[in-house]
């Protein structure tokens, strides 16, 4: 991968890459770091229980738009996201640190409104802000949340520990949050074109909130307490089914098979999908931004979460060698892939 | 502060105004937190110890200039200037996150350089890095770093209990960051005038390694064990003795003497002083950057700290009605203000 000036591109590594590259050389040395990278959070030993540790960064122009994000909802988001990443451990959230750069482009009112959506966050989600750092940048607004939680040491779930004929299952529905993109990506276009133009947005609240103001399934946490369901392996969707459940199956060295039928969609994602002519199941395995969890349970389990409105079964767990599956509607098998949003959907057009 | 247009600049308020804006609104609702925002750190409880958690953010541009600052460097100041923070607690650093945001310009050799930094700064602080984000920038780059560290609940110092007759003490010596801060600018203007002229930083390795490679004084919280002194309260000095004196001041609602001729300077620190016809007490007082501690002790330990080359006695607090002084080496009595580098040097030039 290195060119003739010894210079290696960083696109040609990706950020998963790019996080494998630089994990090879770290070490663990304290006897508290009970698992460090490659999870969605770190799990350091505090006695009795477990704390979680995990981190996010937002950057403007990458991760959002403050054309059509508003940024009390930017803030909320920006909170939600990593919170997700402590549900995905079975935790707790209970504290956070927020850092944020921004130009002078901001004023303290616009400042006022991304603290209140990162305030509602705290106070639905019952999570103290507990310090930061706040700084200049030269030009955007860059958002940097550390979350921590808690757990006791056996009810910590993590992503490497499915087994074969695990029960694959999902809450809540995908791909919602990627149609919600591209109906604010359209509207803005139109707009660039036509500054008179009033953006269309009705009848859309669901898709668009999924995108803007997506939430964290702590509520699932709970349940799992209240059915007395411990997960196998747990992994939160921030990046697409297929990623996700790729992940999930490499960390714990298994296949899987998951039917397409079975992948659940809101009737909004899917009349935008089609509106877009994007198949609707291709928004849920590659569109990312859902925040909804992927977990394996026991088939022991089966009948605790059955008929369980929060959550679908899409799927089991096959040998390592028998790989990961997409089984389609009319029972053609493909090999799932992690392919980006872009390469995917051009297929489709 | 608001315009006719409802709009309140940023810069009215600066950093420590806009936290304290932001921090207004913060309530507590976890028993496990044990303090949040407003010291160096938030404290967590976990069972018989207490998690210590931390954030910084580095901005290119703002915090650091790549035309002299080697990306390893970099790496190494971004993590130390978070277990500065942790040892401010006089507790012990164990875990780390990194978040990066880069730009394309960077090559996954430049990347590595800057891990490569990070990951000595891990192994000599024998910290874990457990976690982080990566992500593309449209700009520069930006490094977040958060630091987890554990002390027993009886061991914590914090900046808020300072009580009247403590001796002021800070460790190792000031002024000294500040000062290669000068001479590196200095080189690179010169630099900027002619290619050819190569920069002269000969017989400044102290005052350069200062600014571009800092220690944390995870030393001194060994020493403490050791001596059996709990300091009544401490601040790392990041900001300048100054700012940081009235921090610890204002939290501890109490005032300072603080001894001009006291305070501790290095020979190079004061030559270059000089050479840039800048007070190297203005340098001490006002340059930041350090890393030293600033702890508050009871007179009945003086005699366990007295003579120890790590720690210099520059003061004593009084009570909170006779303000923070500044007793010149002439004798004079100043009022201590914590106004930016810029506006103080100006004065003197």
């Amino acid at each position: 991968m290195t060119n003739s000036e010894g210079r290696t591109e960083l696109e040609e590594l990706g950020e998963f890459g790019l996080i494998q590259h630089l994990s090879k050389h770290v070490e663990i040395k304290n006897k508290s770091t009970a698992l460090g990278i490659g999870d969605d959070a770190a799990l350091i030993d505090a006695g009795k229980g477990q704390v979680v540790l995990t981190t996010d960064m937002l950057v403007e122009g990458v991760h959002f738009d403050l054309t059509y994000t508003p940024l009390k909802h930017l803030g909320y988001k920006s909170v939600v996201v990593n919170i997700s990443d402590v549900c995905a451990m079975n935790a707790t959230p209970s504290q956070i640190t927020v850092s944020i750069a921004l130009s002078n482009r901001f004023s303290l009112e616009a400042i006022d409104e991304l603290y209140s959506g990162i305030m509602l966050a705290c106070k639905n989600y019952k999570v103290d802000l507990v310090g930061g750092d706040t700084t200049s940048s030269l030009s955007g607004l860059i958002i940097s949340v550390s979350a921590v939680g808690f757990a006791d040491k056996k009810d910590m779930v993590l992503r490497s520990t499915a087994k074969e004929n695990d029960l694959l299952c999902v809450t809540g529905d995908l791909g919602g949050a990627y149609m919600g993109l591209q109906l604010l990506e359209r509207e803005k276009s139109v707009f660039e074109v036509n500054e008179n133009m009033q953006p269309n947005l009705e009848g859309n609240d669901y898709i668009l909130e999924r995108q803007l103001k997506p939430e964290a399934r702590t509520d699932i946490i709970k349940l799992f307490e209240e059915l007395k369901v411990k997960p196998t392996s747990m992994i939160d969707i921030s990046d697409g089914l297929s990623s996700e459940a790729l992940h999930l199956c490499h960390s714990s060295e298994v296949g899987c098979n998951i039917y397409e039928e079975k992948i659940p969609l809101d009737h909004q994602t899917i009349e935008m999908a089609q509106e877009f002519k994007i198949d609707p199941s291709i928004c849920a395995l590659s569109g990312g931004e859902d925040y909804e969890l992927l977990f394996t349970i026991s088939q022991n389990d089966h009948d605790k979460i059955k008929g369980d409105p929060n959550i679908s079964i899409i799927g089991h767990i096959t040998a390592k060698g028998e790989g990961c599956q997409l089984v389609a509607k009319g029972g053609a098998v493909h090999e799932l892939t992690a392919q980006g949003w872009d390469s995917l959907l051009k297929k489709d057009k």
